[in-house]
C-alpha cells in the first residue's frame, strides 16, 4: 500500500463547506506519484506512460478542512497493458471515499498500448489489495 | 439534454501536453448548474440538496486546449432520493469522455434523503436519457 | 478590450460561501486565451512564448456562484520583450477584482527572452488601455 | 516563519511542462493554514475572519514536478485591522516566487472591518520578517 497525507486547502472546500467532490480525483492522483515514478522514473512528461481509462468514485463521507487526510493506494490488478488501482481516501477514521482507476501502459509517442515490463510488475506486486 | 459549452483553459492542461482527468468531473460538475438551480432555485448553499454519491467516468480520448469543448448532461434514472445522471464530453465531433453520476436529494440541516418532490421530477422528465 | 464570459462552479466557490480568491488568477489566465493565440497561433505548447513575470491582483468586492462574470483585459505597456496587462473582474455592474499581470516573451527552446514581432505588436495596439 | 512543505501534483503541472502561474497562489494559500487558524481556532466558516485584499506574486524561476516544494511564510506588517504577508516558494535552494498579500480582519456577519485582536497580535509578532 502507498500512504500519502494530504492537508485539505480553503481552496479545496466549496460552499456547501465541505471539500468540493471533485478533489477527490485530483487527491488520489496525488497518492499515485510514487506510481508514476515507477513508470517515468526521471518524471520527463516526454515519457509519460500512464494514461487514464476509468475512474470510479464511491463518496461515503463528508471530508471537512482542517484535519489531514489519508490517501491509501493499492494495486488491484495488473493486465497487459493495463493497471488497476483501488485507493481509499480517509479522516480521522472515516472513510469517506473509495474506489477503482484504471491505466493503461501508453507509448504516446507511438501512440500504442505497451505491456507493463516485468520489473515494474515485481514492483507493483509489492501492493497488491488482498480482499479483506 | 442540458448542453455547456466549455472553454478549455491552459491552467487545465498538464505536463503531457491534453487537459488533466481531474479536469473532467470539475466540467461535469460545471455541466449540472441548471440541474443545482432546479434543486435550489436561489443558488443558497445553506439549502443546498444535491450530494454526490458515485462518479463513474470513462476516458475514450485526450481533450486538447485550444478547441471549445461540449458537455452533454441527460438524467438516467429518477430514484426515490437519487437521482443518475447520464453525461459526455464532446470535443470536434469526438466523444472524448462519458460516465454516470449519481446523487442523492440531501436535507443537510435535518441529516437525511429526502423524496426529489414532484415539480422537480416533472422537469427532469424532459431530459430523459433514451438508449440510443 | 478582449472580453470573456464565465459562468462560476460550484467547484471554485469555498467553505465561506464566495468564489475562492485563488480562482481570479485562473480566469484572468483564461481571459488571456486570445492573447496566448496571437503568440502561438498553433496552440503547441512546444512553441509556447508567454511566460509570466509577475500577478497583482486587488479583490475588491465577493463574486458568487449563480450569476456569469465578465473578464476584461486590456494591454496596458508593450515593452521590448515585455507585456504588460490590465484585467478586470465584472459580476452585475460590481467591479469585484482588478489588476496587471507581466508577461515576457520568451523562448523556451534558447532560454531567452525575445522581441515582441512587429506583428504581434500590431495586434497589441487594437486593445490598449486608455486611463479613463 | 510558517514553514509548510508542498508535494507537486501532475494536476498542478500544465502544457508547457511545470507548475502553472495560477497554483502558486493555491499553495501560498495552503501555507496560511496555520494563519487561518489563529483567527479561526474551530476551522467553523462561519465564523471565518481573513479576508483577502491584494495579492502580488514576483515569479522568478519554474516549478517542477517531481521535487518537494517548501512554503516559507511571514508577517510583514500588522495594521489595526489589516495583515500584510510575505511569502516564499522555495524548490531545491531556488527561490522560485515571493510576494505580499493583504488581508483583513473581516466580521462577515455584520460586514464590519474589526481591530485584529491582542492575542493574536502576540501570537503574529512571533513571525514577523525582519529586512534581511
Amino acid at each position: 500500500m502507498y500512504k500519502t497525507i494530504i492537508e485539505p486547502r480553503v481552496s479545496e472546500t466549496d460552499g456547501v463547506g465541505h471539500i468540493n467532490n471533485t478533489v477527490v480525483p485530483v487527491w488520489l492522483e496525488a497518492g499515485r506519484n510514487p506510481l508514476f515514478k515507477l513508470f517515468t522514473p526521471d518524471d520527463n512528461f516526454n515519457d509519460w506512460k500512464m494514461i487514464i481509462l476509468n475512474m470510479n468514485i464511491d463518496f461515503k463521507s463528508q471530508i471537512y478542512f482542517g484535519t489531514n487526510v489519508e490517501i491509501r493506494t493499492w494495486v488491484k490488478k495488473i493486465g497487459n497493458t493495463s493497471l488497476t488501482l483501488y485507493e481509499e481516501v480517509w479522516q480521522s477514521d472515516t472513510l469517506c471515499a473509495a474506489g477503482d482507476t484504471i491505466y493503461v501502459n501508453f507509448n504516446v509517442e507511438k501512440q500504442v498500448s505497451e505491456r507493463i515490463p516485468d520489473d515494474i510488475r515485481r514492483a507493483l506486486a509489492n501492493h497488491m489489495h488482498e480482499a479483506h
